[in-house]
């Protein structure tokens, strides 16, 4: 690809770019979505830090690709002050914001990870940091959309056009840069003119499945219809859709996949009504030291988020006890393929997860 | 029972009940709860008919019970009229007055089944049809009570002290006037001193678990835990309950239960991690005329109850599609017992079911 070229495809990714300045991130504001469409500039640490925990930009390839630009626009500020230059001294004030950076959210493994690469990436060229950074940086965003569009194609495999999918959560491109994971094969195919269209579950608490999925696949022209968790069994049982694909956290060894709380229980469904149940994330959602999902740690959220709507006014008593898992696990014994970068992986796990990487 | 034992009864329906003037209605409107309890004085047939279809009074038996009292004060306003008395004329301008009533919710079969039994009170006491109306929507409203108690009855011996139980969307006592069907094991045995815990589901589009559920629960001092629908499978596979208990709309001969939407995926899951799933109701729901659920009818609700949630914004953007079951339907294969005011019937049902008609 030509630098012309990279920079073409980083510029389509509207909701997360470097700005035109080259001291800024752009972002679009996940939590105002559907309602509002607002694009923030973003320059300052205090304004990075804000928008991760906020979780104006979310989706684990999304909170990478932006670690390293902020990375980028705050080693850039270093080195635009009087007097500043290359140096022990900047490699140290840059570690320290980066450090301060990934404290924002402590158990997101992208943003650790990326800001890692940034670091490296500035120590392994002392006498030109920023040149180094602002490679690293673009390469982070360019290698996500490129595995992404490699599920995408993997996907697309296990696909026919005309048919219709059940997605859960959101796992498109809003949460990455470009098609996302379990969105791919659908909005690949819809650049490529296929009519794929999809059913929404809308993925209470948080709803991302109204709020972003449909706020994409709408904006994408693909066909979606929007449905309360519940009504799942429905549109399986009706054979209204001909897969599921949803998106991944962690996989275990065995194939048990974490993902957004209902997943599971989609699964579960999927296979009752005989529909076929993919998994699709990048092989760095694999983790081999985990025997089973069992071993997964479930994050619990506040309650509150039960018990008062988005946007709304108490929905329960008080009084009413709280339960609030964020995610759950979709069994292996459910799971029809799962699909990464480097191809679709099928029963039995153990051997067809392990080979992934080399074993 | 004594008429005092009967008054006194009928008085602790605090939700539903005759106004001590013997010329109202007064009811809780639920469309405020769990954020307001208000209590409305209803005199008028357009005051009446409002509550009806506005939802402020809704669950089958409770609305026959409403129809009753209903239809009580507007012979009871006609013949206070100047002049009114007994005899051709009142008895159609009573008859207007019930059809008008009846036309509310035209698809409440026990709207309209309450009313014929007032209008053939009427007329079987010419002479003095006020004092039969009276003691018709007492007894119908003192049988309801009854029946439910026996629901209730059956249903206890199918839990131990301890117990929790997971239900679906609101069949307790607001729904009917004491007990309710689906939590009426829950409600008798917490007024017996058991020790009953139980998990409600949300119950999206309307929220009816959040709202009404966990309302009357903790009112009534039973522990109750909210869950987002999806989550349901989490609770099942955790163990943390010992059997589901939901309503039921209709049941056709086979066992096919119909009852709000989630309710049949729910008895997929709780099959598939060994929970027993257990419907509630009285005989009057069961129609030996449908052979499967495949012959109950679905009412499609407005989609904007998807999009827009219940007091809030827009959830997901214009531009989607959408799905809005209201109801669907647990196999017969996966129910464990249809628990009725006569008993627990058992697999096969299309035996147990018709014996309970002496067929």
């Amino acid at each position: 690809m030509t630098t012309a070229e990279e920079n073409a495809l980083l510029q389509s990714v509207r909701h997360l770019h470097l700005g035109a300045d080259g001291r800024s991130v752009v972002i679009l504001d996940q939590t105002l979505l559907p309602n509002q469409e607002r694009f923030l500039t973003l320059r300052t640490a205090e304004e990075f830090i804000e928008a991760l925990t906020l979780l104006r930009v979310r989706g684990a390839p999304a909170i990478g690709a932006f670690a390293g630009y902020a990375a980028y626009c705050l080693a850039a500020e270093l080195l635009d002050a009087p007097g500043a230059c290359p140096g022990p001294r900047f490699q140290a004030d840059f570690n320290a914001a980066c450090a301060k950076l990934s404290a924002a959210r402590p158990t997101a493994v992208n943003l650790s990870w990326a800001l890692g690469r940034m670091r490296r990436a500035a120590e392994a060229h002392p006498e030109d940091p920023l040149s180094a950074l602002y490679a690293e940086c673009r390469a982070i965003q360019l290698e996500d959309i490129a595995m992404c569009r490699a599920i995408g194609e993997h996907g697309l495999a296990l696909l026919k056009d005309g048919d219709a999918v059940l997605t859960h959560c959101n796992a498109g491109e809003l949460a990455a840069s470009r098609y996302g994971t379990a969105l791919a094969p659908i909005l690949l195919g819809a650049e490529r003119g296929l009519h794929f269209s999809v059913y929404a579950d809308e993925t209470r608490p948080l709803l991302q499945g109204a709020r972003l999925t449909c706020y994409e696949l709408v904006r994408a022209g693909v066909p979606v219809t929007l449905l309360c968790d519940n009504m799942a069994a429905t549109v399986l049982r009706q054979g209204l859709v001909q897969a599921c694909f949803v998106g991944c956290d962690r996989i275990a060894a065995n194939g048990d996949a974490a993902n957004k709380i209902g997943t599971g229980g989609l699964a579960v469904l999927a296979h009752h009504y005989g529909v076929p149940f993919y998994v699709l994330g990048p092989t760095s959602s694999i983790d081999l030291s985990l025997p089973t999902g069992e071993s997964i740690p479930i994050e619990q959220r506040d309650p509150e988020e039960v018990r008062s709507l988005y946007y709304a006014q108490p929905m329960a008593p008080a009084g009413v006890r709280g339960f609030n898992p964020a995610f759950d696990i979709a069994s292996h014994t459910l799971i029809s393929g799962i699909v990464t970068e480097k191809g679709v992986c099928r029963p039995p796990y153990t051997k067809s997860l392990a080979a992934l990487f080399g074993r």
